[in-house]
């Protein structure tokens, strides 16, 4: 057995002919072994080395491009077969008597720049170096000592996805001004920072910030791009910007008397256009980069406004062929060498398809070896994926995926809001679908993205664990994730307390993003879910302030940056709009504590600003500029007219006044003879539920007295009379081992000459049904999708339950993700039972994801069938003959993170069968409500609680 | 000529038979002597008096009644045939010579003792003191000396209506209070003032206060049943009660051993109620009533629920023959010559007309020589009045008026809001349809209806003067009365701005009731019409402080409670709710101005309590409690659950926001490029118009700087840059010299990078139409019923004028008011003229006081036509298959005070001629709209201003 120390004696070795970029990065591997052992290893020529048995060397090489290497190799000391002529491989090896003069040494070969690269941080990774040690200023834990051995040898795999990477998108404000703070704009120091996060991820590939700023002009100079092609990042330009060029680039060159003309126009202004991307192709050309192609217009927009189909084809076909031609003359004369990539984002994905009469780009010999780019619906749901008929597409396809967006159903540029669930699935399905060549991932200004990012990039490293065979896996990778950036900072514990924060505010933001969160988002009282998020956001909050209080300084930092930030801004907005919703719910009823949550929402807004301010200060200002992007109430998809909660004054009636409802409905009663004594409270309608609560609420400059007058013994409550100033609230009891079967209780609130007459109609659960089935209560039924009673899998498919997952919580989708069942006679379904009353038609609404449809056709079906009544197909797609992108259903389905698809069913009395079938791929199941139609079910955001279920 | 000087030395001759009831009204009219005189004239008898040729001496004295008076009459001294056998006359003369020891005296004779007392307030009114001169403690001038010549003498008229007076009704909590406080209840000592009030405006009837009082048991006992006798006021019931007994006495007396039973029930419970009726008739029997009649449920609620008309109708028979037969034994078995009523209110009227199958009441004998009792719609409104079928019906009509309301469509209760035009337009319609037996008024508390109550009962006394012969005598009986009041005390200057504040406050409340005021009422912006009300609102306010300050102590106390209170709090509230709506608007902007308009709600709400609290200590606590109803933000017809204001308290935003809009217009720009930079404003397409205005508003925490970029020669700008914190407006000026005739002006506004393009299509007269000719702007026109260019009149009737009338200031209407002419070939016309610019279809919008169909078969036609296409016939009545009052046309009409009446018409390309024809009575058109099909005509709640027309 080797074995090798790893202290402050450490060396590594230097040769003359090393990589610069491998020595850049083995030099941020000294920092981190540095930060470990209190003193960076040192560089020592192997000539200069005397026999010294106690030191470990540290030598890293690319293979064929190291004399020592060679030697090592000719002598056997090592063998690098199992790398040699891969991507992007590294063998890490643990060796006695390397040399003469070096007893013992840890190896680092790497079957290329970059797999040598990956070596040289998977040493880090090993001592307990966060990849975001720098980034989020993460110390990790000092040690006197560590041993490696024979253990610790380690060959890596080829990555599954060949460009993985980030976009720094949309960089003002927030990018853009901590850029400036800290690195005097966007240039190669700044840039420095972002190669070093991409790769310790083992990333590869980057479109750099392009909203103001010239990635080739700001280094300054190329000094940025040079930087990354040392360091073997690959470079390339957003989706619209072709020929290496920035869009903002051609703002500063254009003009009257330019060569490049003075319009963004292939029409008007050809040879401009035309010298513009040849200057830009021969600038970069000297450096590895993936060359997008195709044009759109200036900023992102359009490229031709009012033109046909059959005009916007044929243009893009011939600037598909002029770049092409400018690539083969100033990159290389074999075209087919050269990376380059195409994006179909937003109109771009329609020529690429054409039309009945116009064949679209897909087929053009201009794309041979082109990477074809998809996009996401912005929301991070795909859109079209490669259909069968061209997966053979020679250059393959790539996926621009966003994880922030400047842009519509709703820009999202603040918070990190992509979750790591919604990441697995959909990237899951893209690589199914044959999305293997570039995953590049729109992260926005990165902080607060960090773990989307890491899990998104290790995907693409590695899909043969990340893969759509392993699902649900992502709980267990945000536990490792967070072992490696907080493991040794905090108790195993407290890791499990900041997980458990992570999903929370996750699941928050799943549900609705910050910045189309509302007063009117979730319902200030049905079904209590206001409440319950409210819970949810002051759990979050409280024990983030816990887990600050027991954070070491080494860790403060990175915990403000990666967890506390994120997740007390998120809880903080969420709980000030559902304060907003109460202050205008409550006032609406003229209820005095309306104005009480109305200084709560004025003390969430003050919060908002300290909360961020304290993010900026935070480490020596190290995250000052990450915070600005606007996030409260959007109104349009853009910040522009936003609006913070408007709060609701209420000035007290004059008269005495008391307000009677339950605490979960919106009707009410003041108990006045002229208008309504009477409420209802349905609770009790449950068999499982023996609590219900009551709000007394005064509406009123002067208290009440109430007095709550009850004759029926099995009903008692938590308080009998009092006085209130604004509100309180009655636990009710149902004492159900005293009542009877069914009926109706009733007691009376009464205050001066008030009265309120509440009825509680009651029901205990005696049913004569199958275990797990669900049971009607007042008229309507909620079923989570994964509640089935059986599950049918065909020899070919099977429902796979993903939990955690979406807006519910869980959901069920059948794998493998790529099968299109219309032409398919087996079928894998579910099968749910429930009971109701009477017999009669009800509205059946499946939730499912908000997924798009993932072929160009344009449906999304399902089926349902009701007991011995035939299947029902059912589209999912609203109106086919439009594009779902961009459509009124894409726009509410992405925002509200749910489709609604409604069907009428008529059920029976007593025991139903419901039988659930998915036709088309990418449809994930969530729950299942039945309401009796003419009962209307209470407006929510999140719907009923799951019913009564029999066990 | 006779002359006779009035000063301190004058005395009353005292006779011992002189009636008591003369008496006591001789004693008020002493006092009012000594307020002027500086002494009260003493009582002296003829035996008493010595020789004094400098006295003058009053004798008052009923024919019949009086030894002296016989002896006058006897000797010649006067005569009496004018009045002898008349109803309330009186005689009013100056003598001299009357007695050997009497050289000069005044003369008042009665033809009764009604007669001799109104004669007696006649030297009062004469001698300048107000009916009010206690009630509202308005002091007469003191005089020296006053001088009565032959020219004094005067001989009234026999009263228009038989019985004129007021229901005190709803007195709680403001008048219950105001008794409580300065009488201790509502005894005797408190109706002593009413009566008195009453009687000096010549009214002789009254039903008393019944909600929680007493009348024959608060006197205390019959005190108050008494003195009404002993001063000749005739008492009644109100509506439902019967037999003179209230209906709360039934509480009282009710039980399980009460001989009246324990159920107002007269099937259940016959013998107990018929005694209860019975001892009521008794012990009232002595006094002079008008006994009601009929029955209705407990608490004025419907008698039977449920029951079919029939039922109804044979129980109502019964209940009256029940009552006729009691009314016999206990009162007079001469039935015919006993005062009998019974009132359609609510639900009796549809008992009273019967239905298909059902004969009404109508024709039943028990119902021979009973005054029928036609009601209002709540609101002032006439409901059915009596057909020519039942003209002759002996027992006569009569009206039971609302000023005050507890009930649909909105209750009233606060300050009286019933405009003398619209009684004057409705109570001679009433008496020319044949109500000439009894008016009575509901004047809720009376305090703040004391100029609507003086119309009403001025009317009634005299129908020669205010009937329908003589219309818009509104406004220089408002000008008498306030002579009456304050003639005394102000300038005539001053006067007339009373009028004018008078006349303005009355209008608020003539287009919307203070209680169903609300934020949503004007719109904010739209036609400026929340400002055109606002500025009336401050006028007033100004005008009245400005009067309060100039007026004497003398009349302060009169001038709070007649003028100063009710005009200063109801443009207060009226302005707190236009500043509420300008709030909640602004704030859904989020402009920061929000905040101040809501700072002004605030203010508002104080100040409303503030005004109360003033007019409750003015005068030593004068009107203290008839101020306590509620009139915030009714949101059911009754105070409960009313609501004032909801405040919306607006952050503002964190990014520099300009918010430029038309300041009449609800859309608006930031000049943001992704969204919206477009604004149009389209005042200049009218051609009178050259002044625009636009809003140029900050919407964030931090100013913004704006500059006006304008290359247009004829638009000229108040301000062209600035600094804007809040909120500026800037005059556009258009130089219609130097414009096109016909075109599209633009500028710009620009602040920071926000740019919003202004565009002003504009339009320059040059119309070749007939004079009076309506131009079409922005594809509408509004027209003033008034604005007529032609009146066809038939021989029988013809179109009058009314102005000032209702919710938009003048109105037109068909007299005589009772024509139906449906079976009539010629009927009165009116033609307009107006031009549009192409042909389109039109919607026609007529706008009618919200009058009710006074016909029992429910229509009440108009006919449109348009240019040479027949005339059109339409119902304004919606459904006339449902009873109009109670219906939702009642309640949105009611509340809106607004008939609205649509129809499609096609227009032609230039000039248009519309004829409009009266078909039922009661219409009164007030104004007309047309705006083109597919166009929106922005939300208001007064409408457009009238169009551009030619001179």
């Amino acid at each position: 057995m080797v074995t090798v120390k790893l202290n402050q004696e450490t060396y590594f070795i230097e040769e003359k002919s090393q990589l610069s970029g491998v020595k850049r990065v083995a030099n941020m591997v000294r920092a981190d072994l540095g930060l470990i052992f209190g003193r960076q290893p040192i560089w020592q020529s192997l000539d200069a080395i005397t026999t010294d048995s106690e030191k470990t060397a540290i030598f890293a090489a690319t293979i064929g491009q190291s004399a020592y290497l060679d030697d090592l190799l000719n002598r056997k000391m090592i063998t690098a077969s199992e790398i040699e002529n891969k991507r992007e491989v590294y063998q890490f090896q643990v060796i006695q008597d390397p040399w003469p003069s070096v007893k013992r040494a840890l190896i680092i070969v790497g079957s290329d720049k970059r797999g040598t690269i990956y070596g040289l941080f998977h040493l880090s990774e090993l001592l307990g170096v966060s990849p975001f040690v720098n980034w989020s200023d993460l110390k990790p834990k000092p040690e006197t000592e560590v041993t490696l051995t024979d253990k610790d040898n380690f060959v890596s795999r080829e990555p599954s996805v060949k460009y993985r990477g980030f976009f720094i998108n949309d960089e003002w404000p927030a990018f853009g001004n901590w850029a400036k703070i800290h690195f005097g704009g966007a240039n190669a120091a700044c840039y420095a920072q972002l190669f070093e996060v991409l790769l310790r991820l083992k990333g590869n590939y980057l479109w750099p910030a392009m909203w103001k700023d010239n990635f080739s002009l700001d280094g300054p100079g190329l000094k940025s791009a040079a930087l990354a092609d040392e360091l073997g990042v690959v470079m390339s330009t957003s989706h619209h910007e072709p020929c290496m060029r920035s869009g903002e680039e051609y703002t500063l060159v254009r003009g009257k008397n330019s060569p490049y003309g003075d319009a963004w126009d292939f029409q008007t202004n050809r040879d401009g256009i035309i010298r513009f991307w040849k200057d830009g192709l021969k600038r970069n050309a000297k450096f590895e980069n993936v060359i997008t192609l195709g044009m759109r217009g200036e900023r992102d927009t359009a490229i031709m406004k009012n033109a046909t189909m059959a005009e916007n084809i044929a243009l893009l076909k011939d600037v598909l062929k002029v770049q092409n031609e400018l690539i083969k003359q100033e990159v290389n004369s074999k075209l087919s060498e050269v990376a380059r990539q195409i994006v179909m984002f937003n109109e771009v994905e329609s020529f690429f398809y054409g039309d009945d009469t116009t064949p679209g780009l897909i087929a053009s010999k201009e794309l041979d070896g082109v990477t074809i780019m998809y996009s996401d619906n912005n929301l991070g749901y795909m859109r079209t994926l490669p259909s069968k008929a061209i997966q053979n597409h020679r250059g393959g396809f790539g996926m621009y995926y966003h994880m922030d967006m400047h842009g519509g159903p709703t820009s999202f540029e603040w918070i990190g809001s992509t979750s790591v669930p919604r990441i697995w699935d959909q990237m899951s399905t893209a690589y199914d679908y044959g999305v293997q060549e570039i995953w590049i991932a729109n992260v926005g200004d990165l902080a607060t993205n960090e773990l989307s990012l890491s899990y998104f990039l290790d995907m693409a490293y590695d899909m043969d664990h990340y893969g759509s065979k392993y699902p649900n896996n992502t709980e267990i990778y945000i536990q490792n994730w967070l072992k490696q950036q907080f493991g040794n900072h905090f108790t195993s514990n407290d890791l499990s307390l900041i997980q458990k924060v992570i999903d929370d505010y996750m699941l928050l933001l799943e549900r609705r993003k910050h910045e189309v969160m509302g007063s009117d988002t979730y319902h200030p009282v049905h079904f209590g879910e206001s409440d319950t998020v409210l819970s949810k956001c002051q759990e979050i909050m409280q024990i983030c302030q816990d887990l600050r209080k027991r954070c070491p300084a080494a860790a403060l930092t990175g915990f403000v940056g990666l967890v506390y930030y994120p997740a007390v801004a998120t809880a903080n907005l969420m709980q000030t709009w559902i304060y907003a919703g109460k202050n205008q719910f409550y006032a609406q009823q003229n209820r005095v504590i309306a104005n009480d949550y109305g200084n709560k929402v004025r003390l969430g807004i003050q919060r908002d600003h300290e909360i961020i301010a304290d993010y900026h200060q935070i480490g020596e200002h190290k995250f000052d500029g990450f915070g600005l992007s606007e996030h409260f109430g959007f109104r349009q998809w853009s910040a522009n007219n936003n609006q913070y909660p408007l709060v609701y004054d209420v000035t007290p009636a004059n008269l005495p006044r008391m307000i009677v409802s339950s605490v979960t409905a919106s009707d009410y009663s003041l108990g006045e003879a002229w208008t309504n004594q009477n409420l209802v409270i349905t609770d009790f309608m449950r068999p499982d539920v023996t609590k219900a609560y009551l709000d007394i609420a005064c509406g009123s400059r002067d208290s009440i007295a109430y007095e709550i007058i009850n004759q029926t013994p099995w009903l008692h409550f938590s308080r009998y009379f009092g006085e209130v100033q604004k509100q309180v609230t009655i636990e009710i009891t149902f004492d159900r081992k005293n009542a009877p079967l069914v009926g109706e209780s009733s007691f009376q609130v009464k205050s001066g000459e008030a009265v309120v007459d509440v009825k509680l109609p009651f029901r205990n659960g005696l049913f004569d049904y199958p275990s797990q089935t669900f049971i009607e209560t007042n008229d309507y039924l909620a079923i989570p999708a994964t509640a089935y009673v059986s599950a049918i899998a065909t020899d070919e498919a099977k429902f796979v339950v993903l939990e955690p997952y979406g807006k519910f919580g869980s959901g069920v989708k059948v794998f493998p993700q790529t099968i299109d069942f219309m032409a398919i006679k087996e079928r894998p379904e579910l099968n749910y039972h429930f009971a109701i009353e009477q017999v009669g038609q009800y509205e059946l609404t499946l939730h499912f994801a908000p997924t798009l449809p993932v072929s160009q056709d344009n449906h999304a079906y399902i089926q349902v069938g009701l007991n011995e009544n035939s299947l029902q197909l059912v589209d999912t797609v609203l109106d086919s003959n439009q594009p779902f992108y961009n459509s009124p259903q894409w726009a509410i389905e992405g925002t509200n993170d749910e489709k609604q698809c409604q069907i009428k069913v008529n059920c029976r009395a007593g025991l139903n069968l419901l039988r659930y079938i998915q036709i088309s791929p990418n449809l994930i199941l969530e729950r299942i409500t039945l309401v009796r139609l003419g009962s209307q079910l209470p407006q929510s955001y999140l719907g009923p609680t799951a019913s009564y279920k029999l066990l």
